[in-house]
């Protein structure tokens, strides 16, 4: 089959690798009907995050179950399933928590950007769907597999409550997307913050009701003027580097918190800083199982449309272009067809 | 008037200086029934906070109105107070939100362990008992000025729930009634880490269910082995160094909180390690205004009696040897009497 395999900084490559095969008795193969380039891939394929050795990537996937193990229950061949990044149980206490990415039988998915891909512990991190879902539903159904579930839990953990004054930090597709998540979470006020006129056409699309596209300093003095004085009720940090924290920081109201989900790099922070702005700080890997039901519903029922942030479509093979036009922000997300 | 000056490290003197004046027209002076020395002021008379100059101390108090302002309309002469250590107005938006240690007139309240004190923005400022009340009570309610009122934000930052299991990090006065505060929210199980017998003995007289005494590496190994591995669902950081921090990040489970309250002194936390770890954290200077009249309602319906920790009692012109016993650890809190 063909499959992703990146070798090193801005080399990632197609190639035709061995099928997966189930390991163990709880995995399930799929067969992808779309997958995609994560912003998150960008850390590798830039050189910021090592990649020791060819790796097959990829971790956002979609499609229609083709074998499961002998002791997968739920999970049955010919379903159509979403996943996510982290395989989890779904029944340890922490996944009851709603921490299924910290779950204690957890595994990182890879291999997704691929014509097949084994799912660990198939019944505990895959959802079908009541039935085979329309096509037009797929680049939704796969953006609910990492971008908008981390968008959404960066809503939850930044508890956006209704009627609420929300910014936005990071205009990516999970930013993107955070914007559509406070606004489903009632937010009457969703500050973007991007200087890029598609994503902030995008952002509006998805409920954004103000745009500022100054950062630093600037960019918090805006927020500050718009809200008072006083800050925003609640920051979604959709980026993981220090300036971007320094901006949510800088942004929350005291008592506020910041939902951060861009995986940190180089993010240290004095935590006088934080003490003395009373800033909340929920963040992590998002556990998107926790919310991947209510999102598919909400996407089958047309309520929302997370699929307009793949701006770039090409067939799998392709998938290098894919790489370079999200690493030089030529496009947003680049959807990958099998 | 007898008042505590500051001249530097390990240097605090006992000194005659002028009474304090209504100096606006929002100010109130109160006549000090007794005062105390903070775990914080130790932070300067240790030197690790600079003291640029010799500087009135203390900001713990509770005691009697002699004169108000002429735009003081709630707080009168006579009353019983109670306040902490940020003067609030009380009403601004930050206020509202139950952060008015985030006032946006907020002032630091200083030179409190005097004879008299005047207290900025009295009536956003001073919470008075219903009558002045019988003097058994006054280590109580003096206690609720400040380490009461910050151990029990410490657990509803942690956002301590009924029936869970929190962990307290640190023996202080502040880490001990963070104890108290954790049972009255209804904890069911609370593990004080503690190396000192007396003042194990006062978390278990205040609610403590376990004893961990190991601290660093092994201490968070203890917190795990009796959580099932998964870690407490609540922690609360009443110390402020990077150990005690490392100490709670290690110890919360997945999306769980934890409440600092110790003034962080060179806390520099990587952020891939709270994402990682799911780690909620909020905290800050406390909020204490929010608290006080519950808090004044529990002891003086004698549900709880925070004064315990009060082990040492001097006249206030022995003031020396109060931080003294304190900073070598001879007593938890030193209670001053003017």
């Amino acid at each position: 089959m063909r499959a992703t395999i990146l070798y090193g900084p801005t080399d990632v490559r197609s190639e035709t690798i061995d099928d997966p095969q189930i390991e163990r008795p709880t995995d399930a193969i799929i067969r992808l009907s779309a997958t995609c380039v994560c912003g998150s891939d960008l850390w590798n394929y830039r050189g910021i995050q090592d990649t020791p050795q060819p790796t097959p990537f990829g971790h956002e996937y979609c499609g229609i179950v083709e074998e499961v193990g002998s002791e997968v229950r739920n999970i049955k061949p010919g379903q159509f399933v979403i996943g996510s990044f982290f395989a989890s149980d779904n029944t340890c206490p922490n996944c009851e928590a709603g921490y299924q990415s910290s779950c204690v039988h957890r595994e990182l998915v890879r291999g997704a950007q691929a014509e097949l891909m084994r799912v660990p512990l198939a019944d505990g991190t895959l959802v079908a769907t009541p039935e085979v879902p329309d096509a037009k539903y797929i680049p939704s159904l796969l953006a609910a597999s990492d971008v908008l579930g981390t968008g959404w839990f960066a809503a939850v953990a930044a508890n956006v409550q209704p009627g609420q004054t929300v910014a936005v930090v990071g205009d990516g597709a999970v930013g993107l997307l955070g914007v559509l998540s406070a606004a489903q979470l009632g937010a009457t006020r969703i500050i973007a913050m991007s200087r890029h006129e598609s994503r902030q056409k995008l952002a509006q699309e998805f409920g954004a009701t103000d745009i500022v596209a100054e950062r630093g300093d600037d960019g918090v003095a805006s927020i500050k003027e718009m809200t008072g004085g006083i800050g925003a009720d609640a920051v979604l940090e959709c980026v993981g580097t220090s300036d971007s924290m320094q901006q949510a920081i800088g942004s929350i109201r005291p008592g506020g918190f910041i939902g951060y989900v861009g995986v940190p790099h180089g993010v240290n922070v004095d935590f006088q800083q934080t003490f003395f702005a009373h800033a909340g700080l929920l963040g992590g890997p998002a556990p998107v199982r926790r919310f991947l039901p209510d999102l598919i519903d909400l996407i089958l029922h047309d309520k929302i449309d997370p699929g307009k942030v793949f701006d770039l479509e090409l067939p799998l093979d392709q998938v290098a272009e894919g790489y370079a036009a999200m690493d030089e922000r030529r496009a947003i997300k680049t959807l990958l067809r099998p």
